[in-house]
């Protein structure tokens, strides 16, 4: 045991200098820089070289489920030499992360087939699309050669649009700069009203007070104190004619709603979404489409360690391994054994898998609930986002049904374009897919319509829908847990003897490939560090 | 005169429908969408169609400057036919917009020569750097088929840092977002407290006032009122662990400076920036760098039609044309005679060429005061803001004598990669000036320590400096009028008889290329105009 800790504690520290998880000592020593963003954990992927001085062998590891978190865990192992193998039920890599190109196909589990017709060139990212900086996603894109361009979270152009509110901007699609502009400048102004005077004497000293006005004055862009400190508009909202040559000096868009309205609106309550540690820009994508992740990553551990059309039925912890059933493409049964299994699919996919690793483990698989997530991508003859409202990527935020329209972060200034008609969740995303997809076409279109206008129906060309929840093998867009310190969770970040489970429903980065990351990286050090010390 | 009103009014309306300068008009009809951003004026160019009825010929043009302003009113004018012919002194288009690579000369006008080494693939955009997305330049960009991508204008992990400021905050970089988090935090519980206790009863009705403090909520992140509205921190200000798998449930970034510290800091300050109508996210660039827009205009208008290294030395109205005098690039002295000439180039330059065209002229192009502006490409071994912290493109703001520094926006995860080192005006852009290269960069780098440590100076490789109020025909980053509505302003925004004046100098867009776009259009339809109704 003493070896193994020492072991284990080499692993540990020389994961400062190396692989894609790298630490950030030498920032932290200058005692200059701020305390930067750290990984979780130092990670040392596996080697071969840790098995020289020991005499030990890699294991033979069988892994259930392509998708980012078995991947992940058989191209970690591959590097030491392990002998993996990855069972996918689907007859491509990458599970949840999937691009939708022309000629994709697939049966939901309500039978229903559409196949995509997107034209060349055109795709959508059914699952994940975003990528923040500090993910340890980026440093697999890194490491894998995996091209990225900027994914356009947020868009000063792209509009807000609240329907079900009081006041005088219900209904009122609203670009976000002209939103920010009226919401700050009315924040602006009670404040700097309350303070000068003299409410807040209590919390401010005089220095801070006059600190703050001046700060007011330039975040909201209001009047001075001669006028009160007064929001009356200003061209942070936007043009109606925009500045240009000789005396055209531009005309602000106007005119400004009252602040009870913008009060009522609602709109300010979207602003925070951008402040959000995963969601604030810059974030990033593959070129090409997110699935260049998962192409990758089994491009890197080698085509034949992965099988697909493998659907588990069985797995049974032995004393000295694991085995696994499955039924392959055609249908036949085939039995296989390792030294350990890693079940990287959904708890609720491997809950209904036969199985000896006991009722706990069972009960444990059915506690986190499943999301369900929709998603549409609609193909438009002409980027009309672009030509008629100058609106390049981004994001439209409304309180229909739709909860949210994507203008494409890719092909600008092309012919065509694929926009994102709904991506929602919950009940909106369970109303979209009880229907079959041109009745979900036709909605997102009726919805569409009230915030772009009738060529949001009339120019669409193509379309693809998805609903997470009813896709074999995946049965929702994400997991969440009641408690993530609960005894279920902490039952499942353990192996069942032989067994390991992997996926971001087991991390704090639950819907995020770095949460899959994450988990893989926890079960191969597991693993590695289980063998080296057998 | 009859007909020249009808043609006009003609020429007016159709551009609605046509060319580059499209309006938005279907969606202010739907009565729906919100108003939309609206070029200053309809723009249709002109077309060898528009001579058939009139039986008039296209004329001869001379224009003065390859910049974007004289690229631009040569192409558009060659569009109906007319012979146009661009003088440029130097040896390339585009004038300020100045892509700089590897092999890159220039001499400035103290007699320095610098010549860029940067690596295959690395450069730096001297000049005009980002396009917002409702410039007509978008339009160009599409009309010429110059490719774009996303300009990282705002990155929430870069850094602000302010030194000479009171408080805990001196001298530490702070990331924007950690930055956001807490002003936004302390603000509302600011106004939270005010709102609460009753100090904006004449401002807020008693719905208003629950809605705002809702908003606040939100907005700050703060705790609710039985906790006395207080902003205590949270993940929006990041991580010094991130969370991960298992039991990491991530470590936030801390201790929350005070209240006082913060507002003491006027980080907040900066915050406005993004707000602003020409720098909101998203922006562009073209891809390969900025002067793919000059070359594309250079290619479209005709190589032939472009003579470089010829040093316009007078100008003379004729009653039937205008006389162009320069210098060619052997020292010959060249004339030759036109219907009409452009001054394409900036008022203090062409305040030197000798003219004709009044004292009054003389004195109006005098009149803009030269802005000095200066920028220094660094090209590091690594691309250290990603790796070590986590900073894929945006901008340190500081108040040094840097003002910013800007990580690249393309290239991301290449091996090398280079960073501005500084983006300066007025009295920091002249203190570097005066500098030889090798200085500029000791203090840029000696500034760049403070907030990155010390691979900001061991890892750099290479370098480049521009100080655009020492370059040659060049003499500023741009020029401000005391009014744009006074005599001097008006007067050079009418021909002076058949010498136009162009340039972004000469619009409400001042020191962007949609400025000189709209300045080249306005003078090719005032040409074309007189042309038509001659």
């Amino acid at each position: 045991m003493a070896v193994a800790a020492s072991r284990r504690d080499f692993l540990r520290s020389v994961g400062v200098a190396g692989g894609a998880g790298v630490l950030y000592s030498t920032m932290g020593a200058l005692g200059l820089a701020p305390v930067p963003d750290a990984r979780a954990e130092a990670y040392r992927p596996p080697s071969r070289g840790d098995f020289t001085l020991g005499g030990r062998a890699a294991k033979k590891v069988l892994i259930l489920g392509a998708g980012i978190a078995g991947l992940a865990a058989a191209y970690e192992l591959g590097k030491a030499g392990y002998d993996c193998r990855v069972l996918e039920a689907k007859d491509r890599p990458g599970g949840r992360n999937w691009t939708v190109r022309g000629g994709t196909a697939e049966t939901d589990l309500d039978g229903r087939t559409q196949r995509a017709a997107f034209s060349d060139g055109q795709y959508m990212n059914a699952g994940p699309a975003r990528l923040p900086q500090s993910h340890v996603t980026l440093d697999y894109c890194r490491e894998l050669g995996v091209q990225l361009e900027v994914f356009t979270n947020q868009n000063a152009n792209a509009y807000l649009h609240h329907e079900n509110v009081p006041g005088a901007l219900a209904g009122r699609p609203v670009r976000w700069r002209t939103a920010k502009a009226d919401v700050y400048g009315y924040v602006s102004e009670l404040l700097a009203k309350a303070t000068d005077q003299g409410s807040l004497d209590a919390e401010l000293t005089a220095d801070d007070k006059e600190r703050l006005l001046s700060f007011l004055r330039n975040f909201g862009a209001i009047n001075g104190r001669s006028d009160g400190w007064t929001y009356t508009g200003g061209n942070r909202r936007g043009y109606s004619v925009e500045p240009g040559a000789g005396l055209e000096s531009g005309t602000v868009l106007g005119p400004v709603p009252s602040m009870s309205d913008v009060i009522a609106s609602g709109l300010g309550t979207r602003f925070s979404f951008e402040f959000g540690y995963d969601q604030a820009m810059l974030m990033f994508q593959p070129v090409g489409g997110m699935d260049a992740i998962p192409r990758a990553l089994a491009e890197a551990t080698g085509r034949r360690r992965l099988t697909y059309g493998a659907e588990v039925t069985a797995v049974t912890n032995r004393d000295d391994g694991a085995e696994v059933t499955w039924r392959d493409g055609r249908g036949r049964v085939r039995t296989e054994t390792a030294d350990f299994v890693v079940a990287a699919i959904p708890p609720m996919v491997m809950a209904r898998v036969r199985h000896n690793l006991g009722d706990d483990v069972s009960a444990a698989l059915r506690h986190p609930t499943p999301t369900p997530v929709g998603k549409i991508g609609l193909e438009y003859r002409r980027r009309w986002w672009e030509l008629d409202e100058h609106v390049y990527g981004g994001i439209t935020n409304t309180d229909l049904d739709l909860s949210t329209i994507w203008y494409p972060s890719y092909g600008f200034h092309g012919r065509r374009g694929t926009v994102i008609g709904y991506y929602n969740f919950g009940d909106n995303a369970l109303a979209y897919s009880r229907l079959g997809h041109e009745a979900r076409l036709a909605r997102a279109l009726d919805r569409g319509v009230r915030i772009h206008g009738e060529k949001y129906r009339s120019e669409v060309d193509r379309s693809f829908s998805v609903a997470w929840h009813r896709t074999p093998f995946i049965e929702a867009g994400w997991v969440g847990w009641p408690s993530q310190t609960g005894p279920e969770y902490r039952l499942l970040n353990q192996p069942a003897g032989h067994v390991y489970f992997a996926g971001d429903w087991l991390s704090h980065a639950i819907a995020w490939q770095h949460g899959a990351f994450t988990s893989a990286r926890k079960v191969v050090t597991e693993i590695h560090e289980r063998t080296l010390s057998a």
